[in-house]
Parts: structure tokens; C-alpha cells; sequence
């Protein structure tokens, strides 16, 4: 594999041609666990013609925020807004919040790369973060992805709350990434009394409904703060196919409830499938899990050489994010692998 | 019809859902004239589930815009980038080209509303214009619609291109809206030479091939004028949907031949439709005209009486714009309601 082909496998997830080329010996379907996207999509409706042909009408995007408000939550006063994807949202959320030239913007690091990326190309100056800062802290804004990707690191719902009025009272803007609180609806701040002006929260239906390919987020704002991303999105933010497929999917309760037991069924076994290999679960969510690796082994490329794309990370080395197999053939692929690393310990041996 | 519906259906075409609830007494299904939209969408194919799962790959994402590319042309050194539709490209174009706050935006008008709208909401200082400018009028931007909707006015490519180089060199912004350039593709900046840095065209899938659902748009741009856009815009601005469904709609030549001349034909059939009600074509594409009544009749509601929805304007209470009747049963109303008013010439008589 060259550096360029490795250096792109380990900035996001879901690269699988990429590593399709740096890897063209590698057993046939490509098996994607390098996205902690849940890979059991709900299942398309058929979608009239019509629904590709005419702008959403107004009713049906109300239709759409009020079934994304009846599944997440929200509080009173606070306005859900679709957006085409949470990335754009989150590469938005700068723009929106902040008078972002020379902005002072903490980030609970390590996280999902996008958010950096965004504040940086906004003009912020971007300080990686451990923990909650202080209220007083000489920052201008915050963003928490909560639960955390990759670690699975989370705030509850309470104190989180408490630290969003005091830091939002300060004039300060905090941005509250929930892409997979899904599996973690405990932590979500819309099941919560009230958003404070200057929070934003963000919702994806990427990945717990395994919809990535629809694009399509949400952004929960108090309603005082909506007009300017009302100015930004404009009135048709989500697709005609985006609003069929959601409004129906965050309606199905039964689904909903069903995926959430599968998902963590599915992790615990993902978590015992690894162990044998030398992995051990250091953080996640259900939709996915963060493994450390004992050996020192380059596991990109081990199971890249197999067919399986995992996610690394230049920032831990040593640690691995795996996405749920999808089905059965996918669990033999990785059980395979797993047994064949369970023999081989020492970085770069030829594993496959 | 209330006041407040009243003025709904005169900001934004597409409004079927209001115009129902304002005539609930009207013949159903209501007919839309109301945009600039193709009736006769392109034909969506048969999209696998893995389209709205997962996320759109690289390589699909560079297929789409190659066809893009071919489909509008593309000038050496310069970038074609989708957007989940046009308006959002709109509505981002001010952020990303310029200084906003104070920036002097100029804009030939009348035109699509929400550019004025953009440029305000980003604190811009907009002046409408009926012309072209001086290069060195007191301007940093410029916005030109062309062919302009409703009107249909148009500035000839080479003399835009003239004007451009001159204007973006004495380091001002241009956007060029070509959304309705499919059906004047001689038109087009993306058919010449070189894109001047500062200058940004806009396309749209929706109008010429029917797909205002689908939400996707393009922005082309000199390639040093990428960044910023990529930086808004991140990885995975066209769905899934979105990719499979244009790439294959921007490569049929022969659809999009055969498109170009039915509409042509239709738009000369909606002039001699219109002809005996008393309104005269002052302008349009072949996606739509726009009308001068001579009786200064509410022709918005008259027609919405009939369960016709057309386009008023604030700006010029005797302008109509019409969009393309789909099907035999459109025309029929459409002729209909003609004949009733070529004989009802005063202001809010009784129609149907």
C-alpha cells in the first residue's frame, strides 16, 4: 500500500475504493467496517416518481421535523431544522454561531475530524480538549460529540445541561454532535426542558438507521437562534426521497426498538470476536466499538490484505475503530482474520 | 384567499399544498404551473438499496461531476463540485466569496429572489440592477441569473466573459446562475475558455431534467476558488440517489436532444394558449413565460379557482410566469380557463 492510500484509509471512514486499490489481492466483497454506520439500513418504501420529480412540499417538511421531534425529543421553544447530512451542519455550525475570524474554539478531542476541520476553515483557532472546560475558560465556542466517536466517551444528560446554560449565559456557543445518541437516547439533550440560545445539537440519520446514502441530519436549535440557519439551508434543505424514507423510519417505533437490542447484541459479539486476536474494547457505542491492539501490529493493513476495511487513527496509533458486520458471511470474514491473528503478534507479519 | 396565502404564493413557486388549502372549492388534482421545473421528469432508474445506505464513494462522486462536465462543459482549470441543490449553492455563494458584512452586492433584477435574500442575510447591502455595471462601479459582487427567470433576458457568453475577466480582475465577485442554461446551453460560461478567479457558475438538475426532488445542484469554479467551497460543502454533499440518478441523466444525450425540442415546442403551444386570455409573452426560456395581462386582473386567483397554481410577482402585479403544462389534462384546464377569460376582461370578475 503506498502512504498517500494509507494516510487517506486512516482520515475518514467509508474509503472502500480506495483501499479496493491499495489492496487488489484482497478477497471479494469488500467488507466495510470502518464507519460506524449500523450496516442494517431501514428498509427503502417505494418512492413514487413524483417524490424525485417535485420540490417537498411544505407540509410533508413539516411532517418530517415533527416525526424527527417525536423520536429524538424536543424541548419547548427549540425548532428542528433538516439538513442534507449533519456533515454539512457541522461545516455550517461555525459560520452560524460565531463571528468565527480569530474565534477561540475547544474541542473535546480525539474526535470525529470534521469539526476541527470546519472551525479551522472558518478562521478559529481550534484547542483539543480532555475534559469540560471551565465556564470562564478563554473560549468563544465547544463542541462535544456525545456519545463520543470514537471512544464512546459521554456526558450525561444533566450535567450537561447545567454546563450548556452556564457556558451559553456566558455568551459562549456550544455545539452538541449526537450523531449516535440513538443507541444512547439517555444522554440526548432533546429529551431535556429547555435549549439555550447559543446551543445547537446534531442529528444524523446516517447511522443508527444505517441511511448514510440519503443525507440527511437535523439541527435542534432554540427558535430564537433558527433564522440564520433558516438563511443558510434555504427552504428544500432535504430531498423529496430523504423526507419520504425519514418520516416513515423515525415513526417506526417497533424498528427502532428491534435495532437497538440487535446493535448491542451485535457489539457484545464483536467485542468477544476481537478479544482472541489481542483487541481489547476500550470505548464505543453500540454502532461500533474502539479496540486497542497489544501487539503493536499494523491492523489497517492486516485486514486490509483480507478484504476487511477498520478504521485507524494517525492520532492513536494503536487503537482501531470496527463497525458492525453486517451479516453472516461478513462474521466468518472477521473471525477468520481473528483466528489468524490470534497466531500472529508480531507487527507486520505476513498475516493473510 | 387570505392575505397571508396570497403573499405565499407570490414569494416562491411550488406552493401546491398552500394554494389548495387558500381554493379548497377548486377542480382537483391541482395543475402546478408555478415553476420553471420540466413536468416531464427524467425517468429515475431502478436505484439498489446500497444507494441510500451507504455513503456515495469517491469514485462516484468524480463520475458524477465528469458527467456534469461533459453535459455543461467545463472551461481548462476549472472545478465542477455538486451541492445538494442549487438554492444552498445560493445561499453559501456570499460566505464564500466575500467579506460580507458591508459588502455592496449588486443584482440584476427582477430575478430569483433568493439571492437578494442571501446576500442580505449575510450582511450584505444589495442594489438592484437593470443592466450590467461599470467594472468600477461601487460594488464587490455581482449576481446575474442567466437566462434570467422570469424575464428570460440574457447576456451573450462572450460578452459576459469580456465583462467578467474584467470585473473579477479589479478583484470583484460574480456569481453566474446558469440554473435555466440547460435549455441555452450557448449560453453558458462553462462553454468557454477559462473561469476568472472570484467568478462562480451555478447549475441545477432540477429544472431542465425535471428533478427539483432530488436536491442537487453544481458549482463550477476556477480551481483555486475550490477550497473554500470544499471546506462548506465536505465529502458527501450529493446523496446517493442523487449521484446515481444525474450521472446517468447528464450523459442521455439523447433524452436531453429530444428534451430541448419538446419543450421548445411546448413553450410556442403555452404562448398560443394564453394568446386569447388577454396575456402577452414578454419574456422566458423554453421551461417557462412570463405574461403581461392587459387587464390588470389577480390572474393568481383567478386561475387558482380553476386548481391552476401560477407565479405572481410583488415587483410587477401585471406579470404572470407560466411554467410547461405535463399532460393532455393540464392543457385541457390550462385552454379552459383561456377561453373563460378571453371573456371576462375586467378585474375580478367571477371566472369558473
Amino acid at each position: 500500500m503506498t502512504s498517500a492510500a494509507a494516510a487517506a484509509l486512516r482520515i475518514h471512514g467509508g474509503r472502500v475504493d480506495l483501499a479496493a486499490q491499495a489492496y487488489p489481492q484482497a478477497p471479494l466483497p469488500w467488507i466495510d467496517l470502518s464507519t460506524g454506520i449500523n450496516p442494517t439500513a431501514y428498509p427503502i418504501p417505494p418512492l413514487p416518481a413524483d417524490t424525485f420529480a417535485r420540490l417537498p412540499l411544505a407540509a410533508e417538511l413539516d411532517e418530517l421535523c415533527a416525526a424527527a421531534a417525536e423520536a429524538y425529543g424536543l424541548p419547548q421553544g427549540a425548532l428542528m431544522l433538516p439538513t442534507p447530512g449533519s456533515e454539512i451542519a457541522i461545516r455550517l455550525a461555525p459560520r452560524v454561531l460565531t463571528d468565527t475570524r480569530g474565534a477561540q474554539a475547544g474541542i473535546l478531542a480525539p474526535t470525529y475530524s470534521s469539526h476541527a476541520a470546519a472551525w479551522r476553515a472558518a478562521g478559529a483557532q481550534v484547542h483539543e480538549l480532555g475534559a469540560l472546560p471551565d465556564v470562564d475558560a478563554a473560549l468563544d465556542a465547544l463542541v462535544i460529540v456525545n456519545p463520543n466517536n470514537p471512544d464512546g466517551r459521554a456526558v450525561g444528560a444533566g450535567p450537561l445541561l447545567a454546563f450548556a446554560e452556564r457556558w451559553c449565559a456566558a455568551g459562549k456557543r456550544l455545539v452538541v454532535d449526537e450523531a449516535f445518541a440513538d443507541v444512547r437516547p439517555e444522554l440526548s439533550l432533546l429529551r431535556g426542558p429547555a435549549l439555550p440560545r447559543g446551543l445547537v445539537v446534531l442529528r444524523s440519520l446516517g447511522k443508527f438507521f444505517g441511511l448514510a446514502g440519503v443525507r440527511l441530519g437535523f439541527v435542534a436549535v432554540n427558535a430564537n437562534d433558527a433564522p440564520p440557519w433558516r438563511d443558510l439551508l434555504g427552504d428544500w434543505a432535504a430531498s423529496g426521497p430523504a423526507c419520504a424514507i425519514a418520516t416513515r423510519a423515525l415513526r417506526d417505533d417497533a424498528w427502532i426498538t428491534a435495532m437497538r437490542r440487535r446493535l448491542a447484541a451485535d457489539r457484545r459479539r464483536l467485542d468477544a470476536t476481537l478479544a482472541p486476536a489481542g483487541l481489547t474494547a476500550c470505548g464505543g457505542t453500540d454502532l461500533f466499538g474502539l479496540y486497542e491492539d497489544q501487539y503493536g501490529r499494523d491492523l489497517v493493513d492486516a485486514f486490509g490484505r483480507a478484504g476487511v476495511l477498520i478504521r485507524g487513527f494517525t492520532h492513536s496509533p494503536n487503537r482501531y475503530r470496527f463497525g458492525l458486520p453486517g451479516d453472516a458471511a461478513a462474521w466468518k470474514r472477521l473471525e477468520r482474520v481473528c483466528a489468524t491473528l490470534a497466531t500472529a503478534k508480531t507487527a507486520n507479519t505476513a498475516l493473510v
